[in-house]
Formats: structure tokens, sequence, C-alpha cells
């Protein structure tokens, strides 16, 4: 069989069942609160342990491989694989506990929690026990440590989209070898990610959240995906709290590796960074014009309108889906602002999903450089970033995963409307599924969710979830014949 | 003057007249009906002679030129000036009959006429004299005139967005003298365009039209236009009437060099040009996917709804715009369909607008090569075209044209949304004039209009009009500074 496929399936085979059970102890971690707040918490038991157990299992069946490599093909599995198989155990604290009853609702909402997304199919998110949705807001943080290993250490060896260009900056990183690298990469990032993690739950506790809720939303911002305990999602908190949330839903938007940098005094490289320069600027003028707008077609006042804008442009472009306002309120010409923004994605090397504002910084940059281009065809004129010329092989493949993108998202609107979904919605549920958002337009708007979409839907919709937040190619290129020719 | 800019001015200026005085021309040749039909046709006459006079003008402010050189620069100017100059006097004779009365709505008209677009502000067409509407559908004929010429022979040698590979096929053309080749191309190509029209003017009288009708169906069809004399534009007339402009709709669409393949016996050559092979299939998959639809969800009985999917696909696809039934009361799924065919437009080196066939081949193509790109890294995997391995470059201006179309018709979709308009109508507004269709969907659907959009909306869309028609490029480069400096 190993020989056959031409892939380490044991090696594969081990790393996945070392995840299952790391998966299944992170499931018990929700039975304090379960106990605190006197709901069952059998569930979280029984799923932790059967998680384990399957994870050991696996374990057992590759003890010793003949061959510890694991090489490019093995990447792309196991990253693939990985999202799928944790997703299938994930469900197991809903289906034991009652909270969902449908697998594929089950299957919808611990996709949308491992790959950030934030996508919802609860109605009533307040009547779900505490230990689960303790759990459900788990599955964001998790998946959020696995993207920032994936984006920086893993996806630039393997050349995805030009995130070898966007990420691989991180000082004593070997470029070539996939192991080593994940290793050291994978310390100092969550180390990071732990940092912020603990600020913003001290933060929110300090806001008079109590624990539980401190680290529901701490989980769902700092990995950009936007799970809530509230019907309401943050409406309802006060603006501090809101804040406190903005501020970190930035920073769980920016490149990890600036974030190293900052830790390490040297400011100067991180504003230096010009996708970190753009994406400040995107969000301050975007903010800006809805502030304005606001005021003078909906008459609200200032700070209401300015916090209002700010929450849902950060939210927004970092994908992580948090609502404090329903955009599909405001005037049309601001939901559709928004609507764009859905395109733009977080930084490279965040735990934001989208298409990334340093591939948007390329593509309108060159676009601009193809006039000069036409005006001096002889001369070679390249496009800058971060005042070093860039590649036209990089340029090149921003270009065609853009293009990829957008065929996924039209032919992801395609299935919807084919399920019978009206423009709108169909249109909204490809677009804030496929990057990694949460709330779209449409039916699947900031106060809808994704409960009414059809069976056959919510497994497309998991899929594109999936489609995106692996950067396309990962899960693309084990679904084409070429990769497993020998 | 001509010293500072850096362009031969006084070359321009001479083909700008010349053009004009051929403009004033043609409006005469609406008389014979106006006289006919005992219209009043005292604005056609005043409308051509201040026309022609104009031209004269132009043409004796520089008859002696000092330098007869049209170079590259000249060429994109002339271009893109032309269409705005003709578009100006064209608002003439809509004006001088009262039949449209704003400047604002006549040239939007007028513009819509001469990039062979189909967008009309007119709410009853059936109440404007028969002269004025023959001078409205000559527009079209004569836009057409324009684009086969302007794409055949002039933007392959400006390098645009790939135009080089796709139609510089046609034998004896010199590749880089602008001046000859022009001429030589047009002869053929003018010639081809005639044989079609007199073809199709002729099968229209033989299913029973008047000569008024059958020429200002002929001239929509060739043109891929779409104007209609008629308010219910095709869909009261006979179905061997709608099969005799679908399948002039479909030669209009085709690379007008395999006409002049097919008119030499080289079938051949015809059949071994991917672009029209896969142009026919598109059309052939899409009609019968629809077919069968309507046949299931609608129980439209088969002959008509093979007719009706056809006749839109074909409208669509081609970019003609024609309607024969309101797609938007189909099912949601179906019109769907139809709104993604607005992104293909016509076959490179038709009279078909849009992004091209061709284009989206490449995309497409170069999507699926990625992939493999990335299975085998080392690898130099080209995208083939015509059996030929495509050069990186052109692959690369072609993902940047799309790239850029679709910036445009997002930012397109904003500025409509801007100006009050819902969702659907700002996006179906953008693709419907960017993409020289007519109908969108929303409010200027198959039975709307833009008679209710905004003034700035209206000269908004005739801007991108003329962006779509001219291939984008040849209307951005002379809005950089880079152009303009020497």
């Amino acid at each position: 069989m190993a020989v056959k496929l031409g892939v380490n399936i044991q090696m594969i085979t081990r790393v996945i069942g070392f995840l299952l059970i790391v998966e299944g102890l992170f499931m018990f971690s929700g039975i304090p609160f379960a106990l605190y707040y006197c709901d069952q918490c059998y569930s979280l038991i029984y799923a932790g342990a059967i998680t384990v157990a399957c994870g050991g299992i696996l374990m057992l069946l590759a003890l010793n491989p003949r061959n510890r490599n694991i090489g490019k093909r093995e990447g792309y599995i196991i990253v693939s694989i990985t999202w799928v198989v944790i997703s299938l155990f994930g469900t197991l604290p809903y289906l034991f506990s009652g909270a969902i009853s449908s697998f594929t609702d089950a299957f919808f909402e611990t996709m949308s929690g491992f790959t950030t997304t934030g996508a919802s199919i609860l109605t009533d998110i307040e009547s779900v026990p505490r230990g689960i949705l303790f759990w459900r807001s788990l599955t964001h943080w998790i998946g959020g440590m696995g993207i920032i290993v994936l984006s920086v250490a893993i996806l630039p060896v393997l050349g995805i989209g030009g995130m070898q260009l966007f990420v691989a900056e991180m000082p004593g990183i070997q470029p070539d070898k996939l192991h080593p690298r994940i290793t050291q990469t994978a310390k100092r990032l969550w180390g990071i990610y732990l940092l912020l993690t603990v600020a913003e739950t001290l933060l929110l506790l300090g806001g008079g959240m109590d624990l539980f809720n401190a680290l529901c939303h701490t989980f769902g911002t700092v990995a950009t995906g936007g799970f809530s305990t509230q019907n309401a999602s943050i409406a309802n908190f006060s603006p501090f709290i809101q804040y406190v949330i903005i501020i970190f839903m930035i920073l769980a938007g920016t490149n990890f590796t600036l974030h190293y940098f900052a830790l390490h005094g040297r400011f100067q490289r991180v504003w230096k960074n010009e996708e970190f320069r753009k994406y400040i600027y995107l969000l301050f003028i975007v903010t800006v014009i809805l502030t304005v707008s606001l005021i003078l077609m909906s008459h609200e006042e200032f700070e209401l309108a300015f916090r209002e804008s700010l929450f849902q442009v950060v939210s927004i472009v970092t994908t992580t889906g948090y609502v404090s306002a329903d955009y599909l309120l405001w005037p049309g010409i601001l939901w559709m602002v928004i609507f764009l923004l859905m395109f733009v994605g977080g930084s490279a090397g965040s735990t934001g999903g989208g298409i990334k504002v340093v591939r948007q910084l390329l593509l309108f940059k060159n676009s601009g450089m193809e006039l000069k281009r036409l005006v001096h065809p002889n001369a070679l004129i390249p496009v800058r970033l971060n005042g070093k010329a860039v590649n036209q092989e990089i340029i090149f493949k921003v270009m065609a995963f853009f293009l990829i993108y957008i065929i996924i998202f039209a032919f992801g609107t395609l299935v919807m409307s084919m399920l019978g979904l009206d423009f709108e919605t169909a249109i909204g549920a490809s677009v804030a599924t496929l990057g990694n958002i949460g709330p779209g337009i449409g039916d699947v708007g900031p106060t809808g969710n994704y409960a009414a979409i059809p069976l056959f839907g919510k497994w497309f919709l998991s899929f594109l979830m999936l489609l995106g937040r692996l950067e396309l190619f990962t899960v693309l290129i084990i679904l084409t014949p070429a990769f497993w020719k020998k």
C-alpha cells in the first residue's frame, strides 16, 4: 500500500494519530466549566476518551515506521486530512450532548470552528450547555494554532500562492526542511499566540466579563474565528469590551512574524512591512468613510458610528466575523463596501483567512504596472514590495491564486443557487465560507445563520471553508490525478 | 503643442476629421426611411451636415501634416478619442428630432450604439421616428466595423491583453506597421462583414420582415449590438426569424479571420481553432442544460424551451443582448447561469465584447496547470492553445487583463450602489455595460432599461462601455501620467 501510492502512509497515520490525542485532551478542558455551571459533562468525557483512544490506535498502527521522512507530498496529505479528521471527531461533544442532533450540522459547526470561520447553524446559542460552548470556541483556538504554523512554516515550503515570499522572513528558520522548521517556528509562534490569548483574557476580565465568556471570546478573537456565546454576538457588550476585541482582532489579523519582531523591540522592522502598513491604512480609511457616512446618512452619534464602523470593518477584513451592528441595515452602498471587504482577507502569516492583504496589494500594484509596461514595452518594470523587486514568477502565482479563488467563489455561488438560495444569500454563503469569515449577506448575514441551508449545501460549504482555510491548493492538489502518479 | 505632448496631433486631428465625415455621410443614409415613413427628415440632414462640416474643418486644420507617422501612442489616442467624438456627434439626430431630449440620455444611447452594447434609455422604442431608429441601429453597425479592424489589426500591434496571440494569424499581414496593416485587413474584414450583413438581411426579408426592420436587426446582430426596433426586442418575431438571428449572432461572435478561412474553403483550419471549438461547445452544453431544466422546472414544450435557451445563451455569450424571453423569470439557478455567462464574452477578433472566450479558456487551463506545477515544481509545464505552448508572458498579460476587468467591475458596482441602485441592479448595470451586453439583471434586466439610472450613473456607465469595448487598456493607458511623459 505504502509503496503503491508512493507516499509514507505510516508517518501520515502517526502524525494524525498524535493530533487526535491532542484534540481529545483539549476536549477534557471544557469539563471544569461544565461542572461549574452544573451542566452534564459526560459528553465531553466520552468524546475526549474516544478521540484519544482512536488517536492512540492510529499511533500504535504506525509504531515503528520503516521510513521517518515527511516530504512535500506527505505534507499536503497530512494538512488536508487533519482538518477533516479532527472535524469528524470534533462533532462528538455536540452529538453526545444532544446540543446538535444532526451529524451534518455538527460537522458544519466543527469545520467552521477549526477553519476559524465562525459560520454557525445554531439558532439559539444561549441554550447550549456551557461545556459544549467552551468546546465550540476552543475549536477556533486549536484551528488558529494550526493555521499560524501552517502559513508561516508549511505552506511557504510547499510553495503555495506566493507564500514563500510573504512569510519566509522569520530568522533562523531553515527554508527547506519541513520537520525542524515546524518545531522551531511552532514554539515561537505559539508563544506569541499564548501571550495574545492571556492578554486579551485579562483585559476582558477587567472589562467585567466572567472567565467563561472571556476565554470563549478570546479564542474567537485571536483565531479570527467569530463564534460567540451570545445570540447577539458582541452587540450587547460594553464599548470597552468591544474596543478590546477590535484591538485583538487587528493583532490576530497581523503577520505573526511581525509580533515576533515587535516583542524583540524591532518596531522599525514592523512598520517597514508594506503589507502591515497597507492593512492599517485600509482599516483606517474605510472606517473613516463609514463613520462619516453613518453620521450623515443614519444620523448616528459620533462615537457609536465610529465604533460600529471600526468593529465591522476590522471584523470582516480580519475574517473574524464577530458582529456589533447589523451592517445589512445600513444604507445599501455601505454594506456594499463591507461586502467588497470580504475579498480582502487578513495578512499572510496571521490567523486571518481569505485572499490576504499582500496578495491584493500585489495584484493592484501589478495592474498599475501593466499600464506602464504598455507605455514602455521594452523596459523591465517590476512590482516592488517592501522596496524590493518581486519576481514575476511570484506575481504569476498570486494572480493564478486569485483566479482560482474567484472561479471557486463563482462555482460556490452557482451551487448555492442550485439549492434554491436567492442571489444575495448564495453569494454571501459562498464568499463568507470560502473566506472563513462567517457572516455574509442575504439570509446568512450578521443576524442570520446557516441553519436553513439544505443538507448538501452544508457539506459543500464545509468543503469551501476547508479550501479557503488551506489556501486552496493544499486541498486541490491531492484531488488531481497527477499528484498520485509516481 | 505637438512638440510639447510628444504626439503627432496633426495626424490625430486628420484621422478623426476623416472619420467624422464618414459618420456624417452615414447619417444621411437614414433619410430614405424617414421619407418613406413620412417622418420628418430634417434632423438627419442637419445632423449629417454639421458632422461632415466639423470633420471637414478638422481635416483642413491638418491639411499638410509635417509628419505623417502614426505610432503606437497616436494609435491609443485616436482609438479612444474617436469613440468619444463620434458618440458626441452621434447624439445630434436624437437631439434635433426630439426623440431624446436630454443630452446625457442621447450620449448614453449613442455610446451604447457605437460600443455595440445595446443598453437603452428609451422606454417606448416604437414611438421613435423610423429615420432615427435607423440611425440608432446604424451606430451598432458602424461600431462593429470599427471593432473588427481594431481587434484584428490595431490592438494586436499595441500588444493589449494577449491579443497579439489570438488574432495575428491572418495571412499576409505585416505585424509591425500600423498603417498598411489596417488598410489591408480592413478591406478583407469589411468584405466579410458586408457579406454577413447582406446574407442576414435577405434571410430576414425572406422570413417576412420589411426592409427597415430587416436592416435594423441585421445591424444589431452582426455588430453583436442588441438595439431592436420593437419594445419586446425579438420576442414577438417568428421562430424562423429567431433562428436566423441566433445563427448570425453565433457568426458575429466568431473570430472574423476564421470566416476568412471558411470563405477560402479551409474549414479544417477553422475547426482546428481551439477558441472556436470551445465557444461552440460552451453554447451547446449550456443550451442543453437550460433546455432540460426549463422543460423539467417550467414545463415548457421542447422546441420553445430549446429556442429560448439557445437564443438567450447565444445572445449573452456573444454580448449581443437581444432578448426573446425574460430570463429573470426563469428559476433562480437558471438566470444565475445566464449571469455567469456575462463574464465570458465573444471570441477574440469578433464583434463580441467582454473578456473573450480565449482568455477564459487560457485562465481555466492555467489554473489546472498551476496544480500540476505544484506537483512537479521543477518541470516546465506550459499552457497549450491550438496544440502550441503559450508563452508565460501572454498568460501573465491575460491574467492581468482579467484582474483589471474584475477590479473595474467591482468598482462599477460600488459606484452604482453609491447612486442608490439595489445590489442586483448595481451588479447587472456594471457587468452589462462593461461587457457591452446591454441587458443585465435587476432593474436593468431583459425587460428593463437604463432610463431610471441617475445622471452621473449614465455618464459613468457610458465610460464603462467605452472601457470594455476598447479592451480596457486602450483607454486606461492614456489616463496614466507615464503615457504623457517624454
